[in-house]
């Protein structure tokens, strides 16, 4: 066991603060990494405030973690002393359900361990996320991590990015395709700058003029401001795929309308209220609203691997550990462009 | 023009009596035919009772008929006098948008032309259904009929076939697929035939027990009360797709909880009430729900050769025209096994 710094909530009402934990030794097949950067999620914040329900304290948040191997076990094959590493939004599963084994531990049928917050499988109790100085995971679920790249723009890979990255890739968006992204948060910019790469033509859909220009350096051709039936109009029936990204309540079907024929809406955010909809809006056009839930290891990988070849990373705002509470609420206004990392060093 | 006997609604609160209306006299491109039967459809019962609120009285309705070419017009190639043919739920399209240059005239971006209660392109006025003796339409919207099997069964491929066919095919459901099919009626049944000669491995999904035995001779599988925890508790995660025809209130979610991972559950059926889904619902699993209408002309013919082929007909019960306000009714209570075909020589 290790004593590591770390920052935890103590309860859902109180700022996080400086707090200690023990990490296990490395196991055999344990890769053990000292943290450099790990990114601020909005799930971090749900979680620390309990707004979930489901929080066990203290929570020690932080699933888009890189840093460098410093010990591994005995028999460690994938992972050395030295390099660079990642852990973003898992650290176990069953491993023999038929998800598990295809390589989608995110949607174990026994229910996969998340960074923090979830309960280990071996019963050794719960699990700390990244918003620490070091932390031991299996090889199987740690990520190798290019050193071609600025550590701290790969952080929110391993969370904003495979989300994105997964569904583009299962719904096979490429050249021709005309893809919407809803949203301009951690999530929809590398959503736009992932399809974009991917060949597509990339419209952001925002309710505020201001996102325009941003949206066009990341990547986007064009941009349509919701409150702008001139501006609607012409995009009904038009997207082959929309990337919904965003988790405030809002209505689907004004978006569904915009889709066009066998055209697909995924939703990687999770509104607070149930939406309706009422079959017509599906029935017209055989169109599809679907779910999409972060990626599988080797997908994740696969996806690092692709963003460190079209050198694609986050545009993110650097913070200071102490930082951590006031940049929960400048997130809650939205206001980071478009992702805050912590540099781990300021611990 | 030639004055045809027909059944009529008058006003949504009185009860189909005979009418009678002017079909049209062919053009180069038109097909006339005597209609031999027409399937009883719930849109007809719904358009007949204004209960979509778009009616326009006098209603003729019925799109599930089947008939003999009795003239062409100068420039028809594709049917001769004394051939059997068969209307569907379209009569035309603008067939220059996307969908219809692609077969998908169901979807037509500038709406298709039903069968009843639809305005013909032309300004020509109102279309009248098959509760008629005759009817005149474009060649390319005529379907070829066998003559090997029963004309009262084929009649009800031309909606509740097509309906369920195009789903099952457009999301290849084949072998080794596990099919769930939510509610045995005129879609249902027809869903469960067509899943099982497909080679999926159907299990019809009911509240009622009493549907059990009918569903096995249908081709389904397997049977799950949905009232019965015992039963729908082993079915959670192990559709692949779910058929899903009914257009009561129900609560979508009690199904997709029975989706695996990737799965699908379209809906061919629209309840009243919009469905009220939240996201996590999806997110868990990256599961879809989808809508489908019908089928273009080309798969319409394709899902004729295909039942002609596999020896699949509608279970029909064969009723008299002036039995119609009757059939009504016991259709509300869903007394029908499976779908309700007009002699149209009762007329």
């Amino acid at each position: 066991m290790s004593k590591t710094k770390a920052y935890a909530a103590q309860t859902a009402a109180t700022p996080l603060e400086e707090w200690s934990l023990e990490r296990r030794a490395p196991k055999p097949h344990d890769v053990q990494i000292e943290i450099l950067y790990c990114g601020v999620c909005h799930s971090d914040l749900h979680t620390a405030r309990n707004e979930w329900g489901n929080t066990i304290f203290p929570v020690v948040p932080g699933h888009e973690i890189v840093g460098r191997v410093t010990a591994v076990g005995d028999h460690v094959s994938k992972f050395k002393v030295g390099q660079l590493a990642g852990i973003g939004c898992l650290v176990d599963s069953c491993r023999e359900c038929d998800n598990c084994k295809e390589g989608l531990e995110q949607y174990c049928s026994n229910g996969m361990v998340g960074t923090y917050n979830g309960q280990e499988k071996d019963g050794s109790g719960i699990t700390y996320g990244g918003y620490s100085k070091q932390i031991v995971a299996h090889e199987d679920f740690v990520l190798h991590i290019t050193d071609k790249q600025p550590l701290e723009g790969i952080a929110p890979l391993l969370c904003a990015g495979i989300t994105t990255y997964s569904p583009l890739k299962h719904w096979k968006v490429g050249k021709g395709d005309k893809v919407g992204v809803l949203g301009l948060g951690g999530l929809g910019h590398m959503g736009v700058k992932l399809a974009a790469s991917m060949g597509a033509e990339v419209t952001m859909l925002s309710h505020s003029p201001s996102k325009e220009a941003d949206a066009k350096k990341l990547g986007a051709h064009k941009f349509v401001l919701t409150s702008d039936k001139g501006q609607t109009k012409p995009v009904k029936g038009y997207f082959d795929f929309i990337l919904n990204t965003v988790s405030a309540d809002h209505d689907y079907n004004f978006y569904l309308r915009m889709l066009s024929t066998n055209g697909v809406m995924v939703c990687v955010g999770a509104p607070p209220t149930p939406a309706k909809i009422p079959a017509f809006n599906l029935i017209g056009g055989r169109k599809s609203i679907a779910g999409s839930n972060i990626g599988g290891l080797p997908e994740t990988q696969e996806m690092l691997d692709y963003c460190a070849e079209h050198n694609i990373v986050s545009d993110v705002e650097v913070i200071k550990m102490s930082e951590i509470n006031e940049a929960y609420e400048r997130m809650l206004k939205g206001d980071v462009k478009y992702r805050f990392v912590i540099d781990m060093s300021t611990l």
